[in-house]
């Protein structure tokens, strides 16, 4: 879009925009305003602005943001407009919950293919996928271009499927296995751990 | 532990710190230092010195941290020197793979019961857990004392369960519906949305 370093902070906020926009479409809405947008998601309404300012102009002052296209807008910015490819790699609970999770797909992303180690489980199925076997993993990652993949493995065998991950080509790993991985530069990785999440939490509140 | 105010963001990564450390002690290992630390969470030493520094004197200059010392401190600061017990709400794939999800134990967290507004799912098992009616929240979650829940069902519906946790005493909730629910003040909320995270990986990304 520009040329300017945009925060990463910033860069991180979008995505929360994009989201509640896209809501206010399927509720049937066509206009918005920052305050609205910043009451549902509990971020100033000036912050908004600030943060949608360094795109570009997106609302006129008084008549606020016209949904649809703010939205595209937005998934131009984060590069989803279009639909990602995803490889999962580990095929037990939460792989199983990732590959069949249904909020991808108006989102920007398709899970196509699921990885696992274990000989009982490759070739069996987990709703549309049949379970591919992780000894090729890194040929069919390159032979279907994948560059997202969410790795969902036991966190001993992590950063193992990251390297070969990366050797394939991926560019962006969303690692759901409790530990932090190494990646080189020009690589991403995004971590979900609920007990992060939960400890955020506890922090704040008082025995008991 | 001090009455100043800490960042929020600081409070932040005392999570990642812990869960470094705990594998590090996993590993045998009875010394760090902010350097190894560092290389690990792929976070600059002078940041977690000036971090943990806030809450208390954790390091000798030269010799580094005691691991076990730093682990037992941050469990205390993050209030997770016990076990909080957590109510799942949603039996579907997400509720499934958190209810049996072995990651918890060792973090402060136990789940201890789930709910599910389905008759076909209610009184059926997952792992040791009976399927418990949604009908039954309130009193159930009162009478146990819970103070942290879990929410996985729809993003129609998080909103209204949230508010009944919250009726019932709830403190914490950590969202897995992809929407932004609103709480009153003294109650804290995540969020954990998959394309959160994927949009903020793809914003960098080049179209392909």
């Amino acid at each position: 879009m520009t040329d300017k370093q945009i925060p990463d902070i910033v860069v991180g906020r979008l995505p929360q925009y994009l989201r509640s926009l896209q809501r206010m479409g399927r509720e049937g809405r066509t206009l918005t305003c920052s305050q609205e947008l910043g009451e549902r998601l509990g971020i100033s309404a000036a912050q908004i602005r600030k943060d949608l300012s360094q795109f570009g102009e997106f609302g006129k002052q008084g008549t606020g943001y016209q949904i649809a296209y703010l939205v595209e807008q937005l998934q131009k910015i984060l590069n989803v407009d279009h639909e990602w490819e995803i490889a999962v790699i580990g095929a037990g609970d939460i792989g199983n919950a990732v590959a069949r999770y249904k909020g991808f797909s108006n989102r920007g992303f398709r899970v196509c293919m699921i990885f696992d180690i274990n000989p009982d489980k490759i070739g069996s199925q987990i709703g549309e996928f049949v379970i591919l076997d992780y000894a090729n993993l890194a040929e069919t990652i390159l032979a279907a271009r994948i560059r997202i993949a969410m790795i969902t493995v036991p966190a001993d065998r992590a950063q193992e499927v990251a390297d070969r991950l990366v050797n394939a080509g991926v560019k962006a790993i969303l690692n759901y296995a409790p530990i932090s991985i190494n990646v080189p530069e020009g690589v991403r990785v995004q971590y979900i751990d609920p007990s992060i999440h939960l400890q955020r939490m506890t922090y704040y509140m008082d025995e008991s």
